[in-house]
């Protein structure tokens, strides 16, 4: 079945695409002497973790529990959760999680760091605990080098811890900045004779300028699976390189420059960028998405020669990749324009 | 239990502000002796939908055929997919649903009306269809009154096709203009011969101000149920009419200004709204959230006397409510503190 007989709005992922992206990333990491630990947020499909772990990374990452969990089922072995994880009911999953894969979990504070300890407590394994840097992105982190080696001391203090290294997710244009926040850390921890393993750098926009940081023993891009028009905009790859788009159908044409597409925000999600509307859409790139409701996607045609008709279907490239998977039970994945399968997003929806 | 216990992020719903929400609609229809017909993406949940017909409500409102026939599966009888149906799988669908419930769908093109007037050729009972009228919204519908007329003919005279009336959703305070658009779309139908039984209006925006269009016989709120920050800022009730409220943790207290919570763009959704942020936090109404990652939300706090510790919990009001709803597979109802019931979201991601 070729892909434009599935009913709209679909997901639809170019197999080929998406693996030409996994392939390039770990072929870059290869090169750079650098361990891959994808984000899973991306795709949230067991299928593209263990490809990823196939094609060279050396675990994943997952933001949460939930999605940990599921990754888990499906026979990951080496998950890190670069997350505060807080409270009681959390703790208990994280302890059952760690009975099964190897794990590590983000800190940046005492409060995360003794309920780690107080959970772990006698645990045979330790739990690896890699303390999360503010290195200028102004979101979680600890604030300076000193306050990372009292960290790291306050884990290797707790019994059941483990400090196993570092992680940030960078500011965009300041690596400079990054590299010298994280070596000075490193180095503080060394002379305080706590060996700094691994430190984890983030972010599809950085990766590819990754050398940069000098520091980084790893990186955990999520969004280079798929792309986006966010990506694009960053000068990351071209539209041709974005696997995923979401297939639509024309409901509407009530001017002669507007027409109104299924695929609104429960679609496309709001989220901006730098490039103009809601999304990229590939069979009139003039056309502009200026506005979604829900459920409609208002379309200006006025820039397009040709022009759809009513009951054409579209396919959009989103701009930003992530918060669509998170909306769809089900994706489709094609190859040559043709189904090869409907999977679940077995990770979808996992808020806790 | 007290929902504070319940793991975050979560979506609390309070059933007395809710209830207290939907008398106060169905009061007021019954006052201006107007049908209430509403929509139930907001809430996406059967319980809900048969309260509001308990209250009085003549039927719901879906916009997509997968809510409608979730509603149907749970008992509901009378169901208005506001939406242009097209395709071959989707007539289908329509097709089997009407002959579970009283259906009534939307048009605004000939290529929408054949599309029906094909699927139910020959069926025993017609299909009530409404004409879409654009009044100014700039989305879909008819532009014109004499648009209408032609659509309506078009309609009457499909065998398996009966003229329903007309809706609209009308653009934000130019009433006047609405007013008169579908008086004259009224008034060319009667001069045609062909009654219009059925005006329907929309939006909780324009609800409380419904006596200004007198031709609408009907009204389609959707969020009044819950209300949110947009509803506020626009001036239709107060923050205290809220029932719905995502409960996050403080998972990071990086500088003395700063929390970030565990709710993100995949729990708060990144829609905008006059207030200034991405949401109100309940316990520190001075707090703003100034950015959302996907699984953070960082707040800040400068303009706050208390602040919030780490593993504090926090209420957050979103922005746009509907949107939330979709984002959550269960959703925790309240009374006076206490859970009473988490309840799936059978209606969520319903794309199709």
């Amino acid at each position: 079945m070729n892909f434009h007989e599935v009913d709209t709005p679909a997901v639809i992922i170019d197999q080929s695409i998406a693996d030409a992206n996994l392939r390039k990333a770990q072929a870059y990491a290869d090169k750079h002497g650098l361990a891959l630990r994808p984000h899973i947020k991306t795709h949230k499909l067991p299928l593209f973790a263990h490809r990823q772990v196939e094609l060279g990374a050396v675990g994943l990452t997952c933001q949460k529990l939930g999605e940990a969990e599921v990754m888990a089922d499906a026979g990951l072995k080496d998950i890190f959760i670069s997350y505060n994880i807080i409270g009681r009911h959390k703790l208990e999953r994280l302890k059952n999680l760690h009975r099964r894969v190897t794990l590590s979990v983000a800190a940046d504070s005492n409060e995360v760091i003794d309920g780690y300890a107080e959970a772990f407590a006698g645990s045979k394994s330790p739990l690896t605990v890699i303390i999360e840097c503010d290195t200028g992105a102004d979101r979680c982190g600890a604030q300076t080098p000193g306050q990372v080696l009292e960290l790291a001391r306050r884990i290797e203090a707790a019994d059941g811890l483990a400090f196993g290294g570092l992680m940030t997710y960078p500011p965009r244009d300041r690596k400079a900045d990054v590299n010298q926040w994280l070596a000075t850390a490193i180095e503080q921890l060394e002379e305080a004779g706590i060996p700094c393993p691994r430190v984890s750098n983030g972010g599809t926009p950085d990766f590819y300028s990754v050398s940069e940081v000098k520091a980084a023993t790893e990186h955990r891009p999520g969004t280079y699976i798929y792309s986006d028009r966010m990506q694009v905009a960053f000068g990351h790859g071209a539209l041709e390189d974005c696997a995923l788009t979401v297939l639509a159908t024309v409901v509407s044409r009530p001017t002669e420059n507007r027409a109104i597409i299924d695929a609104g925000s429960k679609a496309l999600a709001a989220d901006t960028c730098p490039a103009p509307g809601h999304g990229h859409i590939v069979e009139y790139p003039d056309a502009i998405i200026t506005g979604l409701n829900e459920e409609h996607g208002m379309v200006d045609l006025s820039q397009c020669a040709e022009k759809p008709k009513i009951g054409d279907k579209v396919r959009v490239i989103p701009n930003h990749v992530c918060v669509v998977t998170n909306l769809f039970d089900t994706v489709t994945l094609i190859e040559d324009g043709d189904v090869i399968a409907h999977l679940p997003v077995a990770a979808r929806g996992k808020v806790t």
